[in-house]
């Protein structure tokens, strides 16, 4: 070192612009914590972005305990402002801490926590303060419990953010699915099965494949309604009534769409290749090829909103819960889906979808 | 040789035993006859039974000339008498034999043919001179254009043997699911939910595992027709209503049935090899998971009539006809397990299910 030259400084470290992820614990009778914890302690996909969970330190220091994990997270009040300059915050809601764990079924103060847990994510996102949210499994009873009128994350989440064209689509290793429609019984879908119904899902997802998924013009197959999609008008005339008229809207706004076809040969791995989304008219069609192709490794995630929201594609699974036998492979995908999709954002600015 | 021993004479061959199987070759505009050609080229499937395909011979020579098959059948004139000693013979309507094949499509001929070839397979069975049916793809529309009341090979094989209790069954790897409703349109399926409708299938599928399939106590699994089978009532009662219902009265009648369990995961391949059978509510849910297991290769089998008819899991396939490029896979299986299965009755009777 020459004398007389000027004194070297550490250059300061650039600002953390990883994308910052709120995740809701879910039910904390449920396995929520310990797929989060499971998924989080791999350093690799902690390092894809900055985590805030909001849940209950007490229940996640067990669940990880349980799985032979080391904390590696820091512990925040709730009603405490959280910074999250890097790695993992947990904004702990220690006042639910003192229910009792033994009764592993849907509660009242079960829903009344991830009812709040889920809340303070969506205030933190609305807020502008994380660019992406994860939800741990809930179970729609405790919530009813809880005074909840919704009957899932996505109306939830959807009333939030004054949307009324939310849907739900599943991310299932080659395959991708939108639902027309959810949480309904099957038979009382009739009442509310309409061309803007099955329009919502084709384009929300043609939406969501370019600017999510990078695919420029993304192909749809829609399923039909009816066995072998009414074949001809025999077995229904949905297909030409409600999802012909609704896939013309659809054409006519540019987007590359095709069916109405057969649901059971559609989903076969020959078939589905062909299109980068598929549109489902209802939950189980489009769950039970999801499910069967990727139990544990699917994502759920929401279309329709201003930020991107991803969630596990099981439940609270209660009957396994405490033992620390879950496996986290859908919290892993949805947390890295987040990650990647929200990394895709203009700094500063919220996604919008 | 000894002079004056006696002459030694060839024993009389014993006669031939093995199952006899009526086929019937489906729409000739279809694939049936190239499938059933393709299948039954194969030695070590035809030594399982004897066979008489009703059908076309021309049609079939020119399926087999496309794949290189050299014809291994004996030919009768349809108005004759068939003997089926042993191998395979083409019991020949060359009557339709005139139509032009160039409009591979839906047609009033191909429905008089397909409805022609599968009454008589039919006739054959009601007179005790086959052991079992095989039936290749037919178009329903074509039916419906020949002025058949009957939606499907079921609803008319019912009818013929005068069967109130006919179901739909498919057998695809290790997945056996019976369905409680099959060719109705989805919100029209309101109307026939009945106890009835649900029971049905699981007595049928519990008395065809026992008898065809060897298995001395199955165990069967019930799918709920809502999402999540209706989350304890919150999207529909007819899991309360009508399944479980049924389901009681066959735990009344000493079977061992499970559910109702959410659709989505029962197909998953940890949930469903824990069950022998599973009963889905309508066709695609059954379908779905049928043909995602085991695309042309699934076999359709009918239960409730007093003997086996198999069937293919796929369409005619118009769209393919006439080039050689189906997979005879279902069609194997389908003549496959109608010798196994019928192998396994009392010697000149007709198993009764």
């Amino acid at each position: 070192m020459t004398i007389g030259s000027p004194t070297p400084t550490l250059p300061s470290a650039p600002p953390d612009t990883r994308p910052l992820i709120a995740i809701s614990m879910g039910d904390p009778l449920g396995i929520g914590a310990e797929v989060i914890v499971k998924a989080l302690s791999d350093p690799e996909l902690r390092a894809l972005g900055r985590f805030v969970i909001y849940g209950m330190e007490s229940v996640l220091v067990k669940a990880a305990s349980s799985a032979g994990i080391r904390p590696f997270w820091f512990h925040v009040d709730s009603r405490e402002p959280i910074r999250v300059d890097s790695g993992v915050v947990v904004s702990d809601f220690a006042e639910f801490a003192s229910q009792d764990g033994s009764a592993v079924r849907p509660s009242l103060e079960g829903g009344r926590a991830s009812l709040r847990f889920f809340d303070e994510a969506i205030e933190a996102a609305r807020g502008h303060r994380v660019d992406a949210i994860v939800t741990g499994p809930i179970h729609k009873v405790s919530w009813k419990m809880a005074g909840c009128p919704h009957t899932g994350h996505t109306e939830r989440v959807a009333q939030a953010f004054g949307v009324k064209r939310a849907t739900m689509m599943f991310s299932a290793g080659d395959l991708r699915v939108a639902l027309a429609s959810a949480h309904v019984g099957l038979f009382a879908l009739r009442n509310e099965f309409t061309i803007g119904l099955v329009f919502q899902p084709i384009d929300l997802l043609n939406d969501a494949l370019r600017r999510w998924f990078g695919i420029e013009r993304p192909r749809i197959a829609v399923a039909g309604l009816n066995p072998h999609a009414g074949e001809e008008g025999q077995f229904g005339d949905e297909e030409r009534r409600i999802i012909e008229p609704a896939m013309q809207m659809a054409r006519a706004g540019g987007i590359d769409v095709e069916g109405p076809f057969p649901a059971d040969t559609l989903f076969t791995s020959h078939r589905r290749v062909r299109y980068d989304g598929i549109v489902a008219m209802y939950h189980d069609q489009g769950l039970i090829p999801v499910k069967m192709l990727a139990f544990d490794r699917a994502v759920n995630i929401t279309l329709g909103l201003p930020l991107i929201r991803t969630s596990v594609d099981h439940g609270t699974a209660f009957d396994i819960a405490g033992t620390s036998q879950a496996d986290s492979g859908s919290m892993r995908e949805a947390i890295r889906m987040a990650c990647v999709v929200a990394s895709r954002r203009v700094p500063g600015q919220v996604i919008r979808c």
